[in-house]
């Protein structure tokens, strides 16, 4: 079990009647425990509590009229993966995906699998099925992109980072869930937390699914997998944006920080074991 | 209420182990009543019925090991839709939308919305809102566009749609769930089966999210509102393609028919009345 | 005639060594007559004069070891446009193209007008020929793009610029030519300077060969036809840029200013008039 | 010296006053002898020599009323390859390039250069400059690319052939200016005649110009670099294009062959060679 304490806090200034849609929570699920946990928007307004359907995660959303607006949150998260006994070596067939699972084989706005079916065989259908063969697509994107902020923006897709070479933690999940879905593997987007990340930010990362389990994966080599903490999941990065605006607000400042409570020194930053944490 | 036979009929030559995800089904809901359905596969194999998350549709599952398989459908249907007094005037604000919509506002593979704001402001933003807008914009993808079999293919975007001129009935709609979504108006596809459609095929059209209901709308004009029966709905065609092959299966006979049992003559193809049939 | 004084000024501070090709002294045509001109490079380093084939302008060629290097320009232009006593209401059948024009029917890197054909003849088709149906394209991209700098960068195209409803002087200038190269009237884009420009910069517009000559538009209307000083032609932008940096330089300050020497008042910016300058 | 001889004929359907202009014929350099060409039309219509500029190259154009038309050409054609002592080692320094070639290094449409470049630097940076970084491209285009007829279309760039893995010759060769434009090597279309080539056709391959001469490749490996006739170059295909039709004619015949005169047995299809042929 890994403990980690994570904090968030974003200052937006309102010059007209803003929606806030926030997705900061971290969530609760089997593999992750959530305790102390406080969001507060200042000054208070009327917030309300959504859940995002398909996904299941819960949003929520503030009206705001005008003014500085703060939203801080902060947690307590008991990590404890679900570490088999060893990895997966196989990937479920299409015949025996579960009906919640088929919709994160279809492409979307920014993992467009479809394009990429012949590429992603021609590059990784040699490898072993299962566990391997996506760490293997994790590999040869760690090779392949530089990280470089700034060389993508938000209508960035996978087919324009695989041909830019170059992208942030958005952009090297949506790659490796594109390239999971052309080889038939299921794959989502998962937004969260990541212990030690520099900068200190929000973070993108993803899953496989894979012997009937979520399994995650990180080809940006930026966080140990078990410290990874978990706010939501979708198809990509527009279903899980950390605050969706619509008005005018202009975010003025933005804070993160995700610490292992149990741990002094520095993180190791291989992704050898395979966890389940859906 | 309009009552309406559909039937269709596709059948594959597989070439080797294949799985086919079926969507061929008219839904139960509760503007649509399905009678005397009935879906055979020939030769008989296993087949499994699959809940399709999120969208909530069932699809026939079935897995062939070789040789000719048909598959067909028919049914009566219902389709009672909801007739409002009066056409929305107003679009629900994003501060109001419930959870199970928000994923509707979306860009999603075939519908980037993001990259047409501007463009959609540009061109329906003065334009009354609510059902008039909507309206406004299938008339304009009308004029724009031409109705061309092969001017697309599986791979063609709304983007792609837009700047080629030129689609068939999966294309106009992909354009008008783009075009609504830029504005902030929620909506999504729906495939079913038009009556009097010619050739006769399946059929592609959308709905948008107005004033708390589903609206559908057609931009082709190729059928009567009230002549469309829903299979399915999703965010683009991606989710509720009628047929997903995965193996090698190769379409040698496509037979769909869908015809109104109380009219005789004609159908009127403009888009007038205002229809919920979610 | 419009004696025109154009001045241009960029600073580089260049880290290592570096290679600039300048692309920024006034054309000598029959149509525009340069005296007074000047361009300085401070500190002095050896510079090359290359005629950039198949354009046929020339170039200036720095080589810069490292430091902060100036370029200067500056000299006086009579621009002298030919007037035609009625504009040209043909537009020159492909049977007739002289050799050295039907390149710019191609489709070249930013205006990619074989995507666009059944877009232009959609909307344009039905417009008088010639000069007419060029100032109806340029009508309708003023239309249809909001001038906003920063919403494209250097690799945006004319597809691009359609999409995203707005650009700058070159995303005009692309979509226009993409225009007419669809509808089988070859164009180029000129670089050049324009008087009043605010903010004073570059500018880049575009010429249309009609009834054997080329003339000259600018759909952004931000300076009179009479206004503009030509620098080079060429397919799009990539052939015409003013500064081309192969090495490590940072551009640190630029100042550009074109003033027409006869007139007090602010110009007028309509395009009435029907101008070859080739 | 390889003797080839060249024969193609193109039939068309003509449904109203078209014009053609053809690129045909193989052209006289320095390195290439043409005797015994003919290039006929039936029936007789009047027909012109256009020099398309800037690259040079003759076309035929002729303007057919109506009717079926037929283009034949036939020609021997000397190949006296250049073939230097040694590969060349070493890269051209953009400050040293002659202004006819500079052009070659700018983006075209479908050689989007100017995107690849963290692509190409990231993938051939580490080579040895010169004929071995341009041989370990076509290399690797060759691993990539699967050569599958109908993968792509006359719309198809580099980029879309880099993200679909397949392609033409066309496209191998569009793939392969690319990456070479994006290492600063600059690089142009060749098309022409290949013997031998399975199944006969039109061919396409590309020059890169390294050490003050252009140098032939052929990422397809479909024929012997002396096994290749050029007609034409040009920035991509759009410029060297075998017919343009304007107008309304289908192409309903085709019969290309290139036969290498002394040689019995089939070629070698290795491109070791470095010969220059401009």
């Amino acid at each position: 079990m890994t403990r980690i304490a994570v904090e968030s806090e974003l200052r937006y200034e309102v010059h007209s009647p803003t929606g806030l849609l926030l997705a900061m929570s971290a969530a609760e699920t089997a593999h992750q425990h959530v305790t102390d946990d406080h969001l507060s928007v200042t000054p208070e307004v009327a917030r309300e509590q959504v859940r995002f359907d398909p996904s299941g995660h819960d949003l929520v959303r503030v009206h705001v009229e005008q003014g500085l607006v703060t939203i801080s949150y902060r947690a307590i998260v008991d990590v404890r993966p679900h570490v088999p006994d060893d990895v997966p070596r196989s990937e479920v067939s299409f015949i025996d995906l579960p009906g919640d699972v088929l919709g994160f084989l279809n492409p979307s706005r920014y993992c467009q699998s479809d394009l990429l079916e012949r590429f992603a065989q021609q590059t990784f259908g040699g490898l072993d099925p299962g566990f391997d063969r996506v760490t293997g697509i994790c590999n040869w994107i760690w090779d392949h992109l530089s990280y470089v902020p700034g060389s993508t923006d938000a209508s960035s897709s996978a087919v324009d980072v695989l041909v830019g070479a170059a992208g942030v933690c958005r952009d090297y999940a949506h790659l490796g869930i594109s390239f999971c879905r052309a080889l038939g593997i299921p794959a989502r987007y998962v937004s969260g937390y990541a212990v030690d990340l520099e900068p200190p930010d929000f973070h993108g990362f993803f899953e496989a699914f894979l012997h009937g389990e979520w399994y995650l994966f990180d080809a940006t080599r930026m966080a140990p997998i078990d410290g990874l903490v978990r706010i939501a999941a979708g198809r990509d990065a527009a279903d899980v944006a950390f605050a969706t605006i619509v008005g005018a607000a202009e975010l003025v400042g933005k804070e993160i920080s995700a610490v292992d409570l149990d741990r002094a020194g520095p993180a190791p930053t291989t992704s050898t074991p395979a966890l389940g944490t859906a």
